[in-house]
């Protein structure tokens, strides 16, 4: 089973949308499994501190390496096979390929930081991944773990329907996805493009690949000149 | 008081993570509001049907124009200035700077998307701008919309303390944020950096932009490329 263990300052914010529609169907199902773990219960003194001051000044408090090991540490196993991810806008950009590779795993670890930062002697010393959902920076990590969580547990076997499909997406053969049209075939005076309604499949194909590329071009142009991606282009199993 | 309002088919997932910590101290004090409308309220027929499948074929199911159509007019009045987001992997990937200026503004009307994606033509009929939080794959765009008003609603006035700072951080000058530390002085052997201990303003200060600085080119030289970001290092306070 896929498992999922958070370190957390609010483990009270866990599963929250995880808990609800497909992530939250599957893990009733017992498809994978969360863990929130308060950091707090290894802070130090009778305020159960997890944090202190800057060495060297400044403003904001830093979340201490010693409490946070101690967590990890009665958390985890020595031997778990578990990637150790720290959610952080330092980190390396969270891509789709980094969440098929999750979801291919046996599950993760997630420490989510608070305040200015965690003290990097922890990151070294227990060799954690940092990783960012993106380039803006949110009040702690919880919110960054909800969404890594989201992207990999429905790629887990059995989450996503057909409904849901997951065949063609933004991302998956490196181009954003082509536009959408579904009933009525007029709205508001726009109508549905000609060609979708024409039952040709090799000629919606096309359309759509065109689509999809004129829309990349347009929106993401470094998307096209990444080299894991033009080489995911080319080779959609690797 | 800076608004927000969530258009979902799982208005249970919200406040969610908003509603603890500092978004939802400032939720509970009013310095923000939160209003998660159901779209299924205006579905069609007696299982109030929200999506169909796909013009042209294919996986999956596409969310209808005239549903949403409604259920937006039914909750923005036409003067409503606040701006109408969408959260989709094809949107332009949300930047800090982005983040700043909704927070500066009167709030945002988020429309979260789910299964393959919403008919183009209400993209195009309501003018909605279309958001990403990251290159990966989510269930739906409530996460997106969870990680998108977290990191707006720490920025209003009144929601950070002291505490949670917010001067130095990752984005707010372009680079990445240098290493932090706290006590204790050694960690499993492992020792604060001697300058940091020294006393000495200036080098710190030095030292601190020079780590982030190498940080930046190591993990994100994208980020040094960027003209943006580029302007905005050479005048922090635009």
């Amino acid at each position: 089973m896929w498992r999922a263990t958070i370190l957390t300052l609010f483990p009270e914010m866990f599963p929250g949308s995880l808990g609800l529609s497909l992530a939250g169907d599957a893990l009733k199902r017992g498809v994978w499994q969360l863990e929130a773990i308060d950091i707090r219960t290894h802070g130090l003194g009778k305020h159960r501190s997890v944090d202190d001051t800057p060495a060297g000044g400044g403003a904001g408090m830093v979340m201490r390496a010693d409490v946070l090991a101690a967590s990890l540490d009665a958390a985890l196993a020595s031997d778990d096979p578990r990637p150790r991810l720290l959610m952080s806008p330092r980190g390396k950009p969270l891509t789709q390929a980094r969440v098929r590779d999750l979801a291919a795993g046996p599950g993760a670890a997630i420490i989510c930081g608070r305040f200015e930062g965690v003290d990097e002697r922890l990151i070294a010393a227990r060799q954690l991944e940092e990783i960012s959902v993106g380039d803006y920076v949110l009040s702690g990590g919880e919110p960054a773990a909800l969404v890594l969580l989201d992207a990999a547990v429905r790629l887990l076997p059995g989450v996503m329907g057909k409904e849901e499909s997951g065949a063609e997406e933004s991302f998956e053969n490196g181009l954003l996805e082509y536009p959408h049209y579904t009933k009525p075939r007029v709205f508001e005076g726009r109508e549905i493009p000609e060609i979708l309604l024409s039952g040709a499949h090799g000629k919606i194909a096309a359309w759509r690949e065109a689509e999809a590329r004129a829309l990349t071009e347009a929106r993401r142009p470094d998307l096209l000149k990444s080299p894991s991606l033009r080489a995911k282009r080319s080779n959609p199993d690797s």
